[in-house]
């Protein structure tokens, strides 16, 4: 990566590079430490290069979070099935994390770290309150589709949502933490327990059926 | 807290309020930035006074860690009830955790910030370890006696207590990076997936009970 971004390269690529780098240096150590020379660096570029894309570490930090919400979005939108399927839909959002299980784990790592410090940016607070409304959001449409074309079980909708978006946090957050590289299969265990929630499939039939 | 400091106090009690701010100074900012005497200035006494009590910063993390651990099982034994309840048992362990719901944020953060980092001692890698593995084996415990007792469906244990155990991990991280204020609520929602999951009250019966 440090040759390639020495390359004569468009911006949208350079950008894209600067901010993968500035994720990883931002997750691995803490934003507050991190400096926009430290990314540049990791870049192998100069810092007046990446002041040329981003006018301050806080609007790098911002772009950075802004960066893996895309990437997010994008790779369910792959992933989507027809709209008659929102089971489907919601398996989708699963492979995506999955499949995108490193840059997720680092995005989950600093909005901890942004949230538990006392800085505050009111762009990057909504940002974060985006992402997460539209996850809750996804879910809930899904859920509601299933249950009025009677594939799923008449639940709480918004609380069922909720229960699936905390468990995706606690599989991130757990992976990192207790550093038991244990993702795929804990996510297979959601899709165990979607499936108890929505009433498709009970946990102990789940439990005969391993 | 800064005048109780500086007044004669046994060593335990001295330890426990040293402790505490540690714990507090380590979430809200990244224990790498942390010194010594920000934890000393923080408990208006004289960073001499830590060094007597604990030999390095790497010594205060540690024991800042099993001091709250310390404290979660101290908790959960007082709201224990008889061995013949399983389902009151894990209740308690959700209760402590509402209860102690600001020092579990914290350790959650802190935990994760360790884990993030580079930096590895063997015996925070170890008491975090333990943590996590003492509160699987409470909840399989509990799980084994409830299906023995007839009182929980037959479930796969391992599986059960480790959902449990990561949606814990999830309110707490959402809690923290999402800044909605909502644990109780979760961990009662909680409560309902856990009936659930042990056969005891299906989901949607639990939402015509709201």
């Amino acid at each position: 990566m440090k040759t390639a971004i020495r390359q004569r390269l468009d911006p949208a690529t350079r950008c894209a590079l600067i901010l993968d780098e500035a994720l990883r240096q931002f997750a691995e150590r803490h934003y507050s430490v991190v400096t926009v020379r430290d990314v540049a660096v990791g870049c192998g570029i100069n810092a007046a290069l990446i002041y040329y894309y981003f006018e301050s570490k806080d609007h790098l930090f911002r772009q950075t979070i802004g960066h893996v919400v895309e990437t997010l979005v994008a790779g369910h939108q792959a992933r989507r099935t027809g709209p008659d399927d929102p089971a489907g839909e919601i398996a989708a959002w699963l492979d995506m994390h999955v499949q995108l299980a490193p840059t997720i784990g680092r995005m989950v790592k600093i909005m901890a770290d942004y949230a538990a410090s006392k800085a505050r940016d009111a762009a990057t607070d909504a940002l974060i309150a985006d992402f997460y409304n539209s996850e809750q959001a996804l879910l809930e449409d899904c859920i509601a589709r299933g249950m009025a074309g009677g594939q799923f079980a008449s639940v709480d909708i918004a609380k069922t949502a909720r229960t699936i978006s905390l468990h995706l946090d606690g599989i991130f957050h757990a992976s990192a933490s207790r550093g038991d590289d244990r993702i795929p299969q804990d996510i297979d265990d959601l899709r165990s327990l979607i499936a108890t929630l929505l009433g498709t499939t009970p946990w102990q039939a789940v439990l005969a059926a391993d």
